[in-house]
């Protein structure tokens, strides 16, 4: 049985998504650009798609970029406003746990100058409001916060954040990461005071290498790139037709049936943990509680068992999991999330993603628990003999 | 009969490009930075896709960095190396024929306080050696130069400029953009001087959003994104493995056969130049002579004939041509490009790029000389009247 329960760190693409891109390739191979009509079929599908796309968050296609993923939207969205803005507080917050596409921006820019404020999170994932109400007070001129955390799956609370912004009056522009949100949880832009926001293809059962970016009327950025100023001089660059293409198809199959697909994700997941809880001691559900946590993450430390270890050691039985993130490049690091939400460094060491899918099956739950029993307890009885773990 | 001649900006993907993307995503889909099998899995091809596609530059897999594409190859070049270097010394050079992608750049750079120097090139549309000479004895921190300029096809002296570069003993750093030279014309960047290189995957019959840059050992760049420091840190971003897979496939059959489809393309050209140059008066060839011309371009105005006019009586024919090029938004414009080479605005109004592929036949040539003829002396006689053009 192969089980992939790696969903937050990439989706198989479906059917139709595939579909979709090899019927642009063949059909709408045309330059966007161009006069002619090859060029014209292509600019009314990639318009066609971003209505669509763009209306699917409650965007109008005018405020709706297409990137090259995720990482090209968060960081647009970071430095394309601040290169724009040209305030003259420094200030700019975001929370410890965000992805490494917008922690390490912020990093960047504090080392050119800008003055971070780095929010905690409590025990559970969860960004303090006191402290973003604090920080709004000295009005930053940009925060950034992810709607959900791609380790833990905890919820942030993004329309409580909105709320204060628009109560406080003060002019700072919200930046939400959501690449982990679409699909698994209802958002809609313009219900919420939200003024950029990312999205990312290959999250979603679409293509790798396209992404889109919320751009609010009014929000000034500018480009990271130059050229033949595609995508309103925001992103220059051949529009990536076949990408988005299949990126709106899977924006589309996503939305469709979203309150089933999250309630059977919800389902998967809160069977594993249980299955987890009632049958392997010694373990720490890393993820927050079901109101404060995305349907489709579960992150668990298996105490005593390194994370890398039952990572290959599943993946036997094929499954694949993943030890804390895996959106960065191959070098061992401890997790930054599990560390700001103040985990033991057994617990660090620990840490075990299931990331689901709306494929996924309770049978495959089964047999990840009846694996995952059997390995914990005999790395371990290999580790410790028949010592009892201790924290 | 359909006949596509706009290869310049962008060419359809051969059915084996689509199959190798097909299987990336039913094959490959995982992610190359996860530690399970998967994502091993997707790490190896990487890899081995890495090393077949810089082996047909002549580079090592370690010099070559994927890309989202052409434009932001030729601005992580730039503005990466320009980042990293502290040189006291801010003047930049390049030329007044490039892509917009280089060329809007230097621009943004002029304006942040750069020297550039844009060079000037002779009415064949080639750079003129003796002004790379006086700008390489100033020594400016980065030259930037096109290989095959992608309106015209003219081939610029590349090859001494480098050989410029190397006895000067000067420290320029030597960008190549070859978006429109790769499949089109043999090099090797390890028998030239060059540092920096970029490649687009669309541009031979490989993926759109994808695209490659050669960066040599010891040069410097700093990243335009920061995130999970994939590309040895200097292009965060989950691989867009099936894209790569695709460029590779792409770049496997072109290399294959070079020599004879660039002998065919040639052959496609001349006949079409010499058609038209013996059945329509009052035409200017703006593409340089064989000897310096890449030979997928023509570039041909038809004095008297608005080109956009032109273009779209083609079409209706199924003949797809470009006005200038098609490589930036679809807003009428001047081509710099013949500005540079000093053409009229008669002739700059009445320019029509036809740039081939390896696929097109002497057949299609043929019809597109007959619908020419025809469409040129009916626009000119409802235009003109009885009057003969004058230049």
């Amino acid at each position: 049985m192969e089980v992939y329960l790696d969903n937050s760190a990439t989706t198989k693409p479906t059917p139709e998504v595939i579909m979709a891109i090899n019927r642009a390739y063949t059909e709408y191979y045309g330059n966007p650009s161009s006069l002619h009509r090859k060029g014209l079929e292509a600019e009314r599908v990639l318009f066609q798609a971003r209505r669509e796309i763009a209306s699917a968050i409650g965007a109008a296609p005018e405020e709706f970029l297409f990137t090259s993923g995720g990482t090209e939207s968060n960081n647009l969205a970071i430095l394309g406003f601040l290169k724009r803005s040209r305030h003259l507080n420094k200030l700019i917050a975001t929370t410890k746990i965000e992805h490494p596409s917008v922690l390490n921006v912020f990093k960047k820019l504090e080392s050119d100058g800008f003055e971070v404020a780095f929010l905690n999170v409590d025990s559970s994932g969860v960004v303090n409001l006191d402290e973003v109400k604090a920080v709004l007070d000295k009005e930053p001129v940009l925060l950034s916060v992810m709607m959900v955390n791609n380790e833990t799956g905890a919820l942030q609370p993004i329309a409580e954040i909105a709320q204060l912004l628009r109560s406080s009056g003060k002019k700072t522009v919200f930046h939400v990461d959501a690449v982990q949100a679409f699909g698994k949880v209802p958002f809609q832009v313009n219900s919420l005071n939200i003024d950029l926001l990312s999205i990312s293809g290959h999250k979603f059962h679409g293509p790798k290498g396209v992404g889109a970016l919320f751009v609010k009327k009014g929000v000034g950025l500018e480009p990271l790139f130059f050229g033949g100023n595609q995508e309103a001089g925001l992103r220059s660059g051949t529009e990536n037709l076949p990408a988005i293409l299949g990126m709106n198809t899977a924006a589309e199959q996503t939305v469709k049936s979203l309150t089933e697909d999250i309630a059977k994700m919800r389902s998967l997941k809160n069977r594993l943990q249980e299955e987890i809880e009632r049958n392997i001691p010694d373990i720490r559900i890393n993820s927050p509680s079901e109101a404060n946590c995305a349907p489709h993450i579960l992150n668990v430390s298996f105490l005593g068992v390194k994370s890398e270890i039952l990572l290959h050691t599943l993946e036997q039985d094929g499954i694949y999991v993943s030890s804390g993130s895996a959106c960065s490049s191959r070098k061992r690091s401890i997790s930054h999330v599990l560390q700001a939400m103040g985990r033991s460094e057994a617990e660090l060491d620990s840490a075990v993603r299931f990331s689901f899918n709306r494929f996924n099956e309770s049978a495959e739950i089964d047999y990840v628990v009846d694996r995952l029993q059997n390995h914990v307890a005999a790395l371990r009885k290999t580790i410790m003999g028949d010592r009892k773990w201790k924290r």
